[in-house]
């Protein structure tokens, strides 16, 4: 079946073109510095974005993986910063085991206190999240803010995140915070990140769901 | 204040961010083929992207930008392919006028009729959209066999879009969808688009918000 001048033909099953898609990548991506556990993320991350530079330039923590499996498996929370997160992450499963899919960044009462302090809404919705479950799935594809206040509450000790998945774009602080994340290599955070201005939505829920993914396939 | 060492104070507003980010754009993207009015779509594709080889990517219906501006003054629906489309997308832009943003991929009507026809939900979404406004706004991020067949109903005279941004992000399919989109270039139907397999989600939202903003602003 030659996809790429037939078009699809109608009847062919999502899976079968996700796994065609799979194949296309791995075969134009070639040698890649990522370990077995590791390569299935990076490879949802290009199938939905088309952009293998955004691949390789993925960084993660030695034990994100893992980690992130057994948190979605002890019914963690995953905690989104924006609605678009929200809607793109699979929630069945992280609900098969107990978890929930929360975004707090259009709460009244978030709203209401980043205008008395004067911070962005993100930031608030930070503090909320880690008030509720400091060790809870954090998924940031959008507000550089919201990623450098978790790491902020992760160096004071309020914050001990099973899972970081910090993948924000854009042009002002986006690739600086990311940065910032990926001095924390040697710490105790599990995080997966990227370098550079490149990032977003899509890219941090394909992540989260190669994990999601993971842990229900065992 | 100096963005790129510092970070983003904390108390900056997104508004102040956004126009930095703008100028940034402006400034490294230099000369470029687009019209004073496709360009603020280009700069709000690039700035959701940080990706300025898919903001030139991308191709303009000589129409788009105004019909899409009018379409939403209208008060005509949007209709999205996926969630993350509608959860993206500035509601209250498009509801003042009189529009809803809607979509349909997981209705149960959707998903049974897909199956006993076995054909995609997007497809089936496709028809049920097009079934309700022939000349809706359309907004096609993720699913080439939504994309395909919009222009198959394009072509029969049963879909008359006022505007279609397709966008699908992907190495099956998305591509090639996209390429007869950008065929009816000298059609009457007005569309945005771009070439190649990026794209996806929030550059889809980004052109729709562009055109959203400039419907409101007049």
């Amino acid at each position: 079946m030659d996809f790429k001048t037939d078009f699809i033909p109608l009847t062919v099953q999502p899976q079968e073109i996700e796994a065609y898609s799979f194949n296309i990548i791995t075969e134009e991506l070639g040698p890649h510095p990522f370990t077995e556990e590791q390569y299935p993320v990076v490879q949802r991350v290009i199938h939905a974005s088309a952009d293998f530079d955004l691949g390789l330039s993925m960084v993660f923590h030695r034990d994100a993986v893992r980690a992130g499996i057994e948190a979605i498996r002890a019914g963690k929370n995953v905690y989104a910063d924006v609605q678009m997160i929200q809607s793109g992450i699979s929630k069945p499963r992280i609900e098969k085991f107990g978890g929930d899919v929360r975004v707090y960044i259009s709460d009244a009462d978030v709203a209401a206190e980043a205008k008395q302090h004067n911070l962005t809404r993100a930031i608030i919705a930070t503090r909320k999240a880690v008030a509720e479950q400091p060790d809870g799935i954090f998924v940031i594809g959008n507000a550089p803010t919201a990623l450098l206040e978790l790491i902020r509450l992760i160096k004071i000790g309020e914050a001990r995140p099973s899972l970081v998945i910090g993948m924000p774009v854009g042009f002002v602080s986006a690739a600086e915070s990311k940065d910032e994340l990926a001095k924390l290599i040697d710490g105790d955070v599990p995080f997966i990140t990227n370098i550079g201005r490149k990032g977003g939505s899509p890219v941090s829920v394909a992540a989260m769901n190669a994990i999601s993914l993971m842990a229900e396939r065992g």
